[in-house]
């Protein structure tokens, strides 16, 4: 007979620099606190959060095992290797919940097709915190990921978006890296309808968080501060 | 000058009977506990879990103001009244996230049309937990709510949904009620090609979560047990 397989727990970290008693519930702090084998994006930012919450194995006890954007389908035995001996693993990302933008899910997979029980813990998901805060219609909604860098695919995505909206009611979610927010804030302003409506989600679940829903001809009578922050970007119909 | 408005917090709730520390992170319970005044979809459910959380006030000096699917834009004005006069309220769901696959949304956009602040509370999405647990594409996805009930739009909305997933490789994620889970399941089995890989995610949060990838063939051979449990359903392809 086989033996036992261990459990991948996904465990979510915070969005930047806020406590994680105020976005992580005490039973994942738990669970995130007993594992010692991790697969990890950033083994700095990983070993910086289990510092952060407080570990039942001293620091320099607990492994590592690299996944991120580099990492290939062939590289994903040797990460699961302890949970087919039967050691219970934690799979942890730069922010956030792991596997949701980011290369996680190739350790997922890995182990629905090794018959490995996954986990997923309750965190912060700016996404869906950015959605329920928007106003929009949380009944149907898209997430897009990055728009693309070129200027003439982003300005096409954006026509897209817009027609989906016009035409579903369904709510858009999108994001950019921080330095581009200002440009890609810019095209909406610029190309975008006066009518349609856009929420900005800035700096989720931090202190210094902003969250607005306002048509396109009112964001440019107030543009929003939004350099170099964390932002997600929504485009809806208001409920 | 006009009198500082109050903050319209979402208070996410346990889906389902699950221990709130496991779910729910300290902070968010703290600031649950410290309100008097809630935007309920179900009176009943959200005293309910407001009790079993234990709240700073005599539960019996609570207040509620329902906002459900019955709800009309008309109402709303009545319901968003106290935080026009500075009173902090909690907006809380029958389960889960507040503003999502539910009627709360209507007072959110209250909130932005009349500036006043909306913060949201980290608590259990199973969308989003669904979705890092299936091994599938989380860079790009979709939720569709409920599939239609008409069984030959159902099958027709199946049809789109495997296209989306062929095409673009986003994940495309949706939900029935509990008792016609086994009938949307034989829908896919009847109907979607053998390779499709679908993932079931059952009873999210609770002691009983089982969440298992498999195509569509393999499920075949190994049906899950769903009936009348809460289900998230995912069509995607594993990373």
């Amino acid at each position: 007979m086989a033996a036992k397989k261990g459990t991948l727990y996904l465990i979510p970290t915070t969005l930047g620099e806020s406590k994680p008693d105020w976005v992580i519930p005490a039973g994942v702090l738990a669970t995130s606190r007993r594992l010692k084998h991790f697969i990890a994006e950033n083994e700095r930012s990983a070993r910086r959060y289990l510092k952060a919450i407080g570990t039942e194995h001293p620091l320099d006890d607990l492994q590592f095992y690299i996944l991120d954007k580099r990492s290939k389908a062939i590289d994903v035995p040797r990460l699961i290797a302890p949970l087919l001996q039967g050691v219970d693993m934690g799979l942890i990302s730069e922010a956030g919940l792991p596997a949701i933008a980011d290369p996680g899910g190739l350790a997922v997979a890995a182990c629905h097709q090794n018959k490995i029980k996954v986990v997923p813990g309750t965190g912060p998901s700016s996404i869906v915190l950015g959605l329920i805060a928007s106003g929009f219609n949380g009944q149907e909604f898209s997430f897009h990921g990055y728009l693309p860098m070129n200027k003439k695919d982003r300005l096409h995505k954006l026509r897209i978006l817009e027609n989906e909206v016009r035409k579903t009611g369904a709510t858009q979610i999108f994001m950019e890296t921080p330095f581009r927010n200002e440009s890609l804030f810019e095209d909406m302003m610029n190309h975008c309808s006066p009518g349609t409506e856009i929420c900005v989600a800035t700096d989720i679940t931090l202190q210094t968080e902003v969250i607005t829903t306002h048509t396109v001809d009112e964001w440019i009578k107030h543009p929003p501060k939004i350099d170099k922050r964390p932002c997600m970007f929504l485009m809806g119909v208001s409920c």
